[in-house]
């Protein structure tokens, strides 16, 4: 089956990316999008730095000693996405690999020298990655030949011994090669090196053990911590190994560790990490807006944690975070257009950025890059797109659930759905059948969907009067209105049970009204602030070369009001109070700052959308009037 | 003269170290500590960590590529303090030196190959600064001719093209050599490195440009950016030139540049850099209290830059800066006993610090460590203690002024004087003449003390009645009483002018009570806070082992009342309130956090002190109740 991540039990059972197509609409778009156009950007800018040359042997080597984890990365993309350049591009790789397994472009000449920082074993990560989306998507060939012949040397160099790598990302991959081959030697490794970390594993490092999560074995943690895209990674493989080995200690330790880092380490739009100087989580409730780093690797790790926990218990909680940070953070870590992308995702921008076309040699965040010198992102992105499907739906023993709510048409555990939803914009989602069929139909209701309902016949669905096929744009009103019966869905699922004729339609209705959110009091850096939320998006105020200057800007608690934004987008108006600056020698006195009083407005639009227009100041959290 | 900053030219000239006597007293104490205990024991880290033994030659070679700038800096403490193992470890470095001139253990083999992140011009600037203080306070010797060897070779290599180094220090260096040796090449290669900059010299790195000031030459700076150290030693460089060359364009573009870092990027501590990433200022109103990086060097960096200033200008407000930054990082800095050290100085700590007698790889700020992997602190305090007598007084054409009030015995301008205080504890301060004289006193009065009085007597000071010598401890009230007028003193000066004869007293009162300060409503780190300050001294709230939790408390903003601590010490209380714990899954809610109600108290000891009772935690900036 066509998907990332296979489990061989857990509550849930993913569905195959044949199984779950895209229509046009929110992640449809993007999802053809990256496609289309992100995917041979990666491809060219990979081209252009060298990174792809340092396989054929082209001197002096370039990029960074990870470099070659993009190449993998990409091609995982091209292959979930039967890309045409696939072949050329293995190919290119496998020539790459030495006689007994070995494949690096850095350390070929002094190999295993550098556990800490030489990212060897986590290069073989997204190598075999890449190995399993081809094993799925197309079978065997000559680059999954070479994936396994890697993966066995990795398997004879390291299954005895205490090393292990300094970036958590093998763990998952093993589990994932053994669940596509059926080798059981690929999830021993995966659990050996687990193991071994925090024991320690790794030698001293300027930014403490826990950068890289050797600080103390992964099921003595009680939170994620240290560097955010290692933690998220390593917590990953912890979970494929707990599911495979039907370890329910280690998989109680790693959702306690989502729990508390969900709690008290997580920004409102998802993203996790704090900390620019190690990429880390920082401390319990350092939530930073100017200065979080909330990398967009992270955000898609934090997706992959939750999606395997989700498929492991069933707890709808884990899609709910799921779907905040697909939102507000994948969906804003690439622009518009395809072609640049955000590395960290602050949540606010006090300066406009400096526009530049060329290569961003750091991770800054006030406008996207076409690449930059660590290129995780961009292509991280592309393979979270070209598998996005793998998310939206899945079966359980009684049925079919649906996460997350865009057009598409979906087939699995029996029943054959298209959705139709204008979702985020619009909070109305029609799932109509396709086929006859008989099942649990699930629709997940956010946390945030207070008031939510659903429609659906008497007693029986089955019931339902047919439908004509094809399901006519904008029936979803129509629908609802010949529904028999709407009820009340509280936060989690919308379930509905029953036999179904082709036509039938389940409605959802989300409600959809902006809503003012408080952080926790222990949240330092955000005392006396709120920001507006809709729906599953977080709202930001965007100011174009900082006119008005946002600095000078607090916001009336009053109800936001909604406008129309440019392609169906909403956006948001809020009462704000315009504040007089003080000038002064030094910023601190003994007056306090005097309340402002000139009464102005202020335009929000979506997080996900904001430095679309050029260098900007941004704030997600409002200083709050009065 | 002895004293690090002796320009030929500006409003106040300097005293030599000797004219400064320090007695027991808040900076005597530190300084005589300095001397019996810190040296000796950076001296002990730097043997036992192999620096000092690269210089012999020993392999491998150990330290980072600029760990031989700290046995300069602790040479050029020794040398200040007249340290009894100067002369050995100098001959060590002397040794070292190749036959052009050149010295430097980490390069010596690839010479001049890494100017971004080499140092080698910065270590130069270390060991002609160690000269100078040799050559000021001893004389020429092997060491010093050594020095002049190098700084040739410098000059030689240097003065024509385009090169300068990653770090500024070696400006201000070369500028004080010429001031010590009359050679003007000297001069011109500080002035010639210093126009090169920016225009730019180095190549991109990923922390960008402004990280090494090599954004913008320096006279079209409008603020201090980038590494605040470098940024700090670079703009000192640049007023060294300034002053030494008459060129008043470059010395407004560094005072501009003082005033708006010290308007909009500056802690309350006196703390420059806001960012733990690239030790760096951040941008205008960045200032976090809990990532304040605030790194002692910086401190230091500031106080030397606010001096310069202060000599060229005559301006009170440089001398109210390095007040508070002498106060509240360089005595933050080093701990009670002398053996430990912070590198970054935050102005909050969450979690209490793990204990550890070993050397510190990072540079976390919530326990003292005694040593670095990167140790410019501890070498940095040595260096600056050891020659801090310099920083008390100065000369105008008029007469004698102080800035620092701490007993001492003071000679300059004609005047002899002893300066007996308990400040800052207590706010009397009391200045005698030491011996009949003529001319101008000036007393500092800091910019918080409004309501400050001077008392002396009438028309001539000349007329006051004679005071016994010794001047008797708690004579100062005695002497206070028995003065003629008292007048008020505004913050600025108090001038005091008139003919001296051996006793007379002028006394100068500063108010003590504490004090709230806010933060500037641009500052969104300290939104809803408010701070207590006492004199020159910033307040914070400590919880050994957090207990109680500060986390859950809020201050309510009455009087603080004071209670005497250890050592004279002042402590303060604060009413505080008690916030009830939230606990849930996720720190953002649609209801706002409830305002505590449960009465409590809470201890505040001098931001300096604290960290000296074992792990805790702390906040400067207290949440306010209601």
């Amino acid at each position: 089956m066509a998907n990332p991540v296979l489990p061989s039990s857990g509550a849930l059972s993913p569905l195959g990316l044949d199984a779950v197509r895209l229509a046009p609409g929110f992640w449809g778009d993007r999802v053809a999008l990256n496609r289309e156009v992100t995917i041979a950007h990666a491809h060219e800018w990979m081209e252009r730095e060298g990174w792809i040359g340092n396989f054929r042997g082209e001197l002096p080597r370039r990029g960074r000693e990870f470099s070659d984890s993009e190449i993998y990365k990409l091609l995982e993309a091209m292959a979930w996405a039967d890309h045409p350049d696939f072949a050329e591009l293995a190919l290119t790789v496998v020539k790459a690999q030495e006689g007994d397994g070995y494949l690096n472009t850095r350390w070929s000449g002094s190999r295993y020298t550098d556990f800490e920082w030489g990212h060897e074993l986590y290069c073989y990560g997204h190598l075999i990655q890449a190995g399993v989306a081809r094993l799925r998507t197309h079978g065997q060939d000559a680059f999954t030949e070479a994936v396994r012949k890697a993966a066995d040397h990795v398997c004879r160099r390291f299954m005895d011994g205490t090393e292990t790598c300094g970036h958590p990302e093998l763990e998952m991959a093993m589990v994932e090669l053994y669940r596509a081959t059926g080798v059981e030697r690929y999830l021993e490794l995966a659990r050996r090196l687990l193991e071994r970390r925090g024991l320690p594993a790794l030698g001293p490092i300027h930014l403490g053990a826990a950068y890289f999560q050797d600080d103390l074995p992964v099921r003595q943690a009680t939170t994620l911590r240290g560097h955010a895209v290692r933690a998220l990674y390593l917590a990953c493989g912890a979970v494929d190994v707990a599911v495979e080995t039907g370890d329910d200690q280690l998989l109680e330790a790693v959702r306690s560790q989502w729990e508390r880092a969900v709690a008290r380490r997580t920004h409102l739009t998802g993203g996790m990490g704090s900390r620019h100087a190690d990429e880390g989580f920082g401390e319990d409730f350092e939530l930073p807006p100017d200065r979080a780093y909330a990398e967009t690797c992270a955000g898609i790790a934090s997706i992959m944690l939750s999606h395997r926990l989700l498929l492991a218990t069933g707890e709808v909680a884990y899609a709910d975070l799921a779907e905040r940070t697909l939102f507000n953070v994948l969906a804003t870590g690439v622009a518009l257009d395809g072609r640049s992308f955000f590395y960290s995702n602050p949540l606010q921008v006090r300066v406009p950025a400096e526009p530049s076309d060329g290569i961003n040699l750091g991770h800054s965040g006030g406008l996207r890059s076409p690449w930059f010198a660590v290129s995780c992102c961009p292509s991280n992105i592309a393979r979270t797109f070209a598998s996005l499907g793998s998310y939206l739906a899945a079966a359980d023993p009684s049925g079919l659930r649906i996460h997350h709510h865009t057009p598409a048409v979906i087939e699995g555990a029996g029943l054959r759905v298209a959705v139709e939803t204008g979702y985020p914009w619009s909070g109305g989602v029609a799932v109509r059948m396709l086929a006859d069929g008989r099942g649990r139909l699930s629709l997940r209701v956010p946390a945030w969907a207070e008031g939510a309902t659903v429609g659906y016949g008497p007693a029986q669905a089955g019931d339902l009067a047919r439908r004509e096929a094809p399901f006519p744009a904008g029936a979803r009103d129509e629908a609802a209105a010949r529904t028999r019966i709407v009820r009340d869905a509280t936060p989690g699922y919308a379930v509905v049970e029953g036999e179904w004729r082709a036509g039938d339609v389940v409605t959802l209705d989300l409600p959809m009204a902006p809503r003012w959110t408080f952080p926790d009091r222990r949240v330092d850096a955000l005392r006396g602030t709120a920001a507006v939320e809709r729906g599953p998006l977080v709202y930001c105020a965007e100011s174009v070369a900082d006119e008005p200057p946002l600095a000078d800007l607090s916001a009336r608690l009053a109800p936001p009001v909604e406008h129309a934004g440019p392609s169906g987008v909403v956006e948001l108006e809020v009462e704000a109070v315009l504040g007089e600056r003080v000038s002064a020698g030094w910023p601190y006195s003994s007056r306090p700052a005097q309340p402002a009083t000139t009464g102005t407005s202020l335009r929000l639009v979506p997080y996900h959308r904001w430095g679309n227009a050029g260098p900007a100041t941004m704030r997600v959290w409002l200083p709050t009037a009065g």
